[in-house]
Parts: structure tokens; C-alpha cells; sequence
């Protein structure tokens, strides 16, 4: 395999968007990719358009080895060039000869990244080296490398600190780096430390000195890595190192999400091919998916939070005009304009969210003033909507005298049993008789506690006759125990999260009684997911 | 009341640490203080030792009108000054006559931050006045406020795109505001969509300019908001606002915790008492507890996960000098670098704590030890005691050998029957078995929910025996959710807040069924409540 020109991106080779999600993402605690997971993932982030997929570790991560050895034949990457990364070759030995890095060829990824030590301190006590060996291992791992075809591309490790306490040893491994034909030379904040100012200096500075192009690796540890590596980039660096959902060792990586973001919408940067970044959502969560991760509302740009606004204060400025009250366009990322509804908004807000849920309120002031009424009348009680848009738009439209068909089915009763026997056991049991399908049907279950028992009663009752229900499960459930206004007693908020595999949605229930509340919001989930079976 | 000199902060008033979780971050989604959660909130900002705390909006939100009243009695604060936040009075009338800015006043808080437009496009389409009227209702107000003795900060809304757009308008009204006596122009990212190198120039110019004091007030849309602080803080701003754990609309605020971290151990600065830094880590979490929001693991600083190391590449190599792979020593933050953080698992904080709580485990090491254990142990069940001193006591007390008289009572078991009727009555009914004073007693009680009526049945057996049960009430209780660890099913913890009217104390009970959960918690209230007559 003979190189003759670069393995650059389809955008052209000036600047590299470079994932490592697979790799240094798979650091974070909790994450275990199955190869089947590694390809998944490497096909969105090559979907999403990204130039540079760094796939893992062959010859250190059996699993990576596996992962590039099936991408090989199964990988067909439209627009991002497949890495592989590994260490310099040993002290005392050629790189040729070194089995990691023979690793590195086998794996037949196009591009390699190589890791190497660049603070003196690191060298001396942990590589327990001389700094002309060190580049010497740098040097001879990197010519061999490009004789054998490869592009490479040579991290850094810890330039920044070790830049701090001796620039020299810092740009003498750049330099053998460089000199023995690395592409870039990526300078990493490993244990990521850094400010933005003060970050953007030293590259600025590096450039000056080297004239190497220079990228950037940075971690969340004083929570600017986004920051940081934006910085980079407009100091100069014109490859940039992330991981999906800023996943990663500690606190992460810079996310992709929120770099790609800010390059594209504040810098102006067609990092990604035209029209890829209304993507950024949805493979976001995508990703948070085969990571199984809960997706976080309230990330930059991706988040379902990201363009959700609460304060009255704003909403009704916000039919004004939208673009006054966001950063950016949400759509041009694939997010949503969210209007909460909470005890601060009134009847602009709900107009707005209305719309956004597809209930045309706007022409109709006298079922608008009624949703009002009632939205306050229960939000005092202590429901709340403004994460459960599912019981909300079945709120708005009831109010808005949108004629249900039948409802999905009837409750005559429900009875739980809960015993902690003298032998120390632990038993809930649900008894649930309703009427579905032209039936009256009575089922019986166990559960883990009062809840479970009454979903898994309600789904042996059910089934049988809503077949769509075998698809529809609980994803979370979250509850909060509300203080009773003086003279009241407390109530009980529940919030069930429900999935059909392809859509997520939120309902709510409220009650003195944690186990009606809990009934109340199941109810509307089934009811909202028949809704949407029909419309 | 006259102000004779600024209120300011214990450590001067060089620089303000300005904390707006009660009114800013109360803007997250999801998060919804009832006015104790806010005091419990300001006591532990002013114990960490922030200098501002803004507690809320008087005059337009009930609650917050509530909590300023109960704070002027009851909070005395050894380090902040409380703030009342509000806007400018309203457009054709007098500050005097404005009933909202009469209401800041009312609020007897020493401090008021008032917020102003600043972009000629808000000002114009949205608050649709000229600028001088704009800038004449920000005069009028601060003047009036400062005559009444307050100090004055003005949140400039929406400033650098305001800026950007119209400098001329944005410096009119920041003119406007210092001109009339206010102490502190605060130029806020209302949208968060800037970066920091281009918001650290703006900062410097306005610095120049006009030679004012500045604030920064950031959001974290670009996912910078902490980064955009700090170099705002470089550019010349002497005031900070930011949020506990970065709560706040949308993508969230400048995480307090972050900013903090950064300021200290990056900058030098001494923004805290001496010391305090080490109360970061454990006032984030209690934070997180009173929001009922599950801390974030990879949290910048304070974040279980913050100095987690996973990768094998550094975990040989951290023995050599665990420093050479943390940006920070993680006890100065009061954290730590162990995969399983928790406030209380460590051996020395767990003998602090019992010698908090009035148990001697220093001079017994095999019971420190194996409270250690356990406390580990059940934390990765999910028991949670950094809120439950009431539940530590006893367990440490039962480590320590510590024998308890007779226990006041012993449960045989119990039954909990929730019935829906078909008539759509909803009861709940629960029957007790226990031995009380020498007798099998047996009772059943009715309650609003299952646990409600577990309580009642347990007081209708208990109460003829143990006479001081009559003054012993629930005063609070909480439910989180915890998800299922891989393989297992989700648990639910209880926290139950108990009082006898002249103290409070908290136990904590974490099981599969919520029921049992609770009844393990409201156990130990009755158990703890009985250790202390006899002691």
C-alpha cells in the first residue's frame, strides 16, 4: 500500500473534524461498546459527516482489534477516514519490529494516531527515558508508518503542562514528530487543566515558533474543553479532537456536539457537508442511545432543554421574535423551540406551546382562556406540565373540544396489596377490572412494588386486546413528594417516561396518593400513544 | 434606613462571588423550591462562603415575596449579603409608584440587582420605548433604591449582542445605570451564545471605555459559560454571577461550582474564606439533594467521576505521582480520586462525622473500619446519608457496639390494600403487627396514600405505650428514583425529615418497594427519637 496523496475528508483537507468517541469516549465510566456498538456508532458519526473516525486501539483492546478487522470488510464510510490509534513503538527496540505497532498496520486503517510523551516530567518518571530517546521512538515510529502507506497524525500527551515546565523538551518531540513526516501534531490537555486565554497563547505561540499544523485535544476537567478547543482553533489549530456528548475519562471530552455547533453557527466553518448540521441532534441522542446513556436535557445546542424557555419574562417577548430570546436557529441544529408551562408563564406561553404540540389554540381565545384556567387551577395543586408535554397536549386538547374517539379503555378498579410477612418477605400484588374491547376483563400480577404490580396488571388486562402495547414500555419514573399548602396535606407528582422503541413520552400524574398518581399518569401514556395511533 | 457603606462581604469587596441559584437557577426545568428548600439553600451558600446571594424576584413571584419575609426573620448569614433581584419600574411612571420596585424594597433585602435592556432591538421591539425613556427608567430606579439605602447591581440583558448591534445604546444604559449610583454594570450573555475570546475583548473595551466596575453574567448555550466567566475575570469583571451545579433555562448558567474551582486553583484567587474550597464538593451534592436532581458524575471538580481514572495507560502510571494525572489535588475541592466517591465513606471524614453526632470511633478502629464497610457497602446500594445524620447515628452507634436499651418496639409484618373503587373512591388502609411494651399489638388505619396510612396504623399501636409518639410528627418527605446498576431493578429512597417541635432530625430508607422503603425510615425516625429520651 503505497500513499499518494493524503486520506483527507470529502470537505477537503484544510480542516479536520476528528472524533474519538470509540477510543477515548469509551474511557468513561459505565460505557462498554460491543463491536456491533463500534460500527453503529462509527456509521452515524460518518452519516453526521465528521472527516475522522477514530475507531480504537488494535493490538492493546481485543475488542478494537475485532473492530477494525470487521470495519474492514463491513465499513463503507462515505465521508470520514477510519483511525487507528496506538503508542510509539518500545525503548530499545525499532518500530518494525514492535508488536503494538505492527498492530496499527494490521488493523488497515488508512490513518494512524500515534500517543507520545511531551512533558519532561512524564518522560523522565513515567517513560523512564532520556528525551532524545523519546523522540527517537517518535521519529522511527512515525517514518515507518508513513513508508508503509499510512497518514499520521501524533498526539501529543500532556503538551500544555509540559510546555508550562519546559517548552524545549515539549518542542523537540513536536519536531521529531514533524520531521520524521506526522501530518499534525495535536497538542493535548490530558489532564485538563487549561483555560481558554491562556490555552490559545501557547498555540498561538507554537505555531509562531513551529509552523506545524497543529491540532488540538482537550478535556473537561475545569469544564471549559469546548471552550478550550474553540480557542485552539482560533488561535490557529485546524484539526480538532472530540467524542460524542463530550463522553470521556473524569469530565469528559470536548463534546462534538457543542464544537461542531459553535464552529459551524459563531465561526462560520462548513465543517460538516451542507445541510449535516440540522443532523447534530438527532445522532446525538442517537449516540447517547448505543451508549446507553440518558441523553442530558441540558446540553449545549442537542439538549431537549437546549431552546426551552420558562420564564414569563421572556415567552410572551418570545412571539415576537424568536430569534431575539435564542442564540441560534434551533431547527439549523435539529432542536426545537420548547415553551415550558409553569406557574410563571400564562397565555402566551400556552398559545406557543399549543402550536408546537399541534393544537391550534391561536383562533380559539374561549378554549385558550379555559386551557389557561385550568393549566394554573392544576399547576397550583402541584401538577406540572413543563416535562410532560404528552398529558399536556391531551389537556389542550380536550379544552380545545378536539372529540376523542374511544378511549383506549375504562377503569372500573384497582386494588394493591403490599404485605411484609412475619417471615421477613415482601409482596405487591395488583388486582386491576377493566373494560376494553366490548370486554370487562379482571388480571392479576406481581411486581417489585405497588407500581410495578399495577403496570403488570394493567398489561395482562390489556394485551390481549391493544396489540400495539407489546411495543410500549416504561422508561423512567421519576416522583416527587410536593408540601401541602397550609391546610392541605402533601401530594404526590409522578412522571412516567414511556418508549414504543422509536419515540419517547412523558405524561404526569398527581395525587394524596402516590399510587393514583402513578395510575393517572399510565393512563394518559397509553391514552396519548393511542392518540398518536389515530392522528 | 440609610447606607453609610456598601454591604459587602467578609472578604472584602475587592470581588463578588454572586450566587443566583434561587432565582436564576430555579429558571431549570424540573426544579421547583418551596421556600424552606430556598433558606435550606442560602444556609449552605453562606456557609461555603459566597458573597452575594440572590434570593429571588419579591412582588412578582408569591414565594419568593414569602421567602424574603421569612429570611428577614429567621436567616442570619455570617458571609453573604441576601440580594433581591427585579426590573427597572415600569415605563411612564415614577420608581416611587412602581409597585414591583416598591416590593424590592419591602423585601428589607440590603442588596437589589435590577435588570435593564440593553439591546437596541429588545428595547425597541420588545419593551417598545425609546432609548432615553429605556434609559431613564434605569436612572430613575437605581436613584430611588440607592436614596433608600440599598446597593445597587444592574443586570445588563442581552449586552454583548446588544453590543455588537448598537454599542452606542448598550453604553447609554450602562451609563445610565452607574451614573445613578449604581456599584456594579453587569453585562450579561442573556442568550449564551458567545465565545471567549471575542467576549474577553468586549469585556476589556467596555472596561476601557466607560472605566466602570463590571459583573459577567453568562449561559452555558455554546457550552462556555464557565470559560466565558473566567476570561471575562481576566478581561477585568470583578463580580461573578453563577448557579450551584450550573442549574438554570436552557442549556443552564456558569456552573458556581467550576467557576469557583477555576478562580481558586487556576487564578490564585482567594474568593472564598480560607479553606472553604474543600466545602465544594460536599455543598454541591447537598445542592443537588435539595433540587432533587441526581448529582452529575462528571461534574468539572465535584463530580463522583471528576478524578476517576479509568484508563489503563494511567492507572500504572498514577502510582508514580498521582499528580502528573490530576489537574488539581482533588482533597483541595473535597473531592477525591477513588471511582466511588461519597461524602462519608472515608475513614477520616467518618470519624468527624461521629464525633459530630456524638459517637467516639477514634479510639476504636475495628468498628471504624467496619462502619467504613458498610457505609460503602450500602451507598452502592443506593442509601444516601449525607442528608440523614439521624440514620448514621444509629448505624454508626450499632458499628461502635453501643447497646441500645430494649428497642421501643419490633415489627412482626404489616399489610398496605389501595383500592380505586368502582365508584372512584380512593382508599388506603394499613394494618400493623408489633410488640410494644411487652404485647402483641395489632391496628389498622386508613391514610391518604399507602404510606400515610402505614404511619397512622403504626401510631394507633404505638401511641398507648410510648406516651411521647403524641408531639412526634413527619415534617417532610422525599422520594428519589435511583436507577437500576446493570442487571438489576431501579430502587427508591426515602427521606423522611421527623420533628418533636423543638428539633428535626432525618432518616433515610432505600428499597425496591416504596412502601418498605418508607417504612424503614420511618423506623428509624421513631428509633432515634426514643435513643434520645434515653440518653
Amino acid at each position: 500500500m503505497t500513499r499518494t496523496e493524503p486520506a483527507g475528508t470529502a470537505l477537503g483537507d484544510e480542516f479536520h473534524l476528528y472524533d474519538t468517541t470509540l477510543r477515548d469516549g469509551a474511557q468513561r465510566e459505565g460505557i462498554s461498546y460491543s463491536v456491533t456498538d463500534k460500527l453503529a456508532v462509527a456509521r452515524l458519526l460518518d452519516e453526521l459527516g465528521v472527516g475522522f473516525i477514530e475507531g480504537g486501539w488494535p493490538g492493546a483492546l481485543p475488542k478494537d482489534t475485532e473492530f477494525f478487522a470487521k470495519a474492514a470488510g463491513e465499513l463503507s464510510l462515505k465521508h470520514a477516514v477510519l483511525v487507528a490509534f496506538g503508542a510509539t513503538r518500545k525503548a530499545g527496540t525499532s518500530a518494525e519490529k514492535d508488536a503494538q505497532v505492527r498492530a496499527l498496520l494490521d488493523s488497515q486503517a488508512p490513518a494512524v494516531t500515534l500517543v507520545a510523551k511531551s512533558d519532561l516530567r512524564h518522560i523522565e518518571r513515567a517513560l523512564k527515558v532520556e528525551v532524545a530517546e523519546a523522540c527517537e521512538m517518535v521519529r522511527d515510529t512515525v517514518e515507518f508508518l508513513v513508508r508503509e502507506g499510512r497518514r499520521v497524525f501524533v498526539d501529543l500527551e500532556h503538551f500544555f503542562d509540559g510546555y508550562a515546565v519546559s517548552p524545549d523538551t515539549a518542542l523537540r518531540v513536536a519536531d521529531a514528530a514533524a520531521g520524521a513526516g506526522a501530518d499534525v501534531v495535536v497538542l493535548c490537555d490530558t489532564n485538563g487543566g487549561q483555560l481558554p486565554l491562556g490555552l490559545a497563547e501557547t498555540v498561538r505561540e507554537v505555531k509562531d515558533r513551529t509552523g506545524f499544523r497543529l491540532g488540538i485535544h482537550c478535556q473537561d476537567d475545569t469544564s471549559c474543553a469546548v471552550a478550550n478547543s474553540i480557542a485552539a482553533v482560533q488561535a490557529g489549530a485546524t484539526h480538532v479532537q472530540c467524542t460524542a456528548n463530550g463522553y470521556g475519562e473524569r469530565a469528559g471530552n470536548a463534546d462534538l456536539f457543542a464544537v461542531t455547533g459553535n464552529l459551524v453557527t459563531k465561526l462560520g466553518m462548513e465543517v460538516l457537508p451542507t445541510g449535516n448540521a440540522a443532523e447534530l441532534t438527532r445522532v446525538s441522542h442517537a449516540l447517547a442511545e448505543i451508549a446507553n446513556i440518558a441523553p442530558y436535557a441540558h446540553q449545549a445546542y442537542v439538549g431537549a432543554s437546549a431552546f426551552a424557555h420558562k420564564a414569563g419574562l421572556h415567552a410572551s417577548a418570545i412571539k415576537v421574535d424568536p430569534l431575539l430570546y435564542n442564540h441560534i436557529d434551533p431547527p439549523s441544529v435539529g432542536n426545537d423551540m420548547r415553551v415550558l408551562v409553569t406557574e410563571m408563564a400564562g397565555r402566551a406561553s400556552l398559545e406557543l406551546k399549543g402550536r408546537e404540540l399541534g393544537v391550534d389554540l391561536a383562533g380559539r381565545p374561549e378554549a385558550l382562556t379555559s386551557a389557561v384556567r385550568k393549566v394554573k387551577r392544576l399547576e397550583a395543586e402541584g401538577w406540572s406540565f413543563e416535562a410532560a408535554d404528552a398529558s399536556l397536549e391531551l389537556l389542550l386538547r380536550r379544552e380545545a373540544g378536539e372529540a376523542f374517539d374511544e378511549p383506549p379503555f375504562v377503569l372500573e378498579s384497582y386494588r394493591v396489596v403490599l404485605d411484609h410477612r412475619a417471615d421477613g418477605e415482601i409482596v405487591s400484588e395488583a388486582t386491576v377490572k377493566v373494560h376494553v374491547g366490548g370486554q370487562r376483563v379482571i388480571a392479576t400480577a406481581e411486581g417489585n412494588g405497588p407500581v410495578h404490580a399495577l403496570d403488570a396488571a394493567l398489561r395482562e388486562a390489556l394485551t390481549p386486546h391493544l396489540s400495539w402495547l407489546d411495543s410500549v414500555e416504561l422508561a423512567d419514573y421519576k416522583v416527587r413528594i410536593l408540601p401541602g399548602h397550609p391546610g392541605t396535606d402533601a401530594v404526590t407528582r409522578v412522571l412516567v417516561e414511556t418508549t414504543d422503541g422509536s419515540r419517547e413520552w412523558t405524561t404526569v400524574g398527581v395525587h394524596g396518593n402516590i399510587v393514583e398518581a402513578s395510575w393517572l399518569a399510565l393512563c394518559d401514556a397509553l391514552v396519548h400513544k393511542s392518540l398518536r395511533l389515530t392522528t
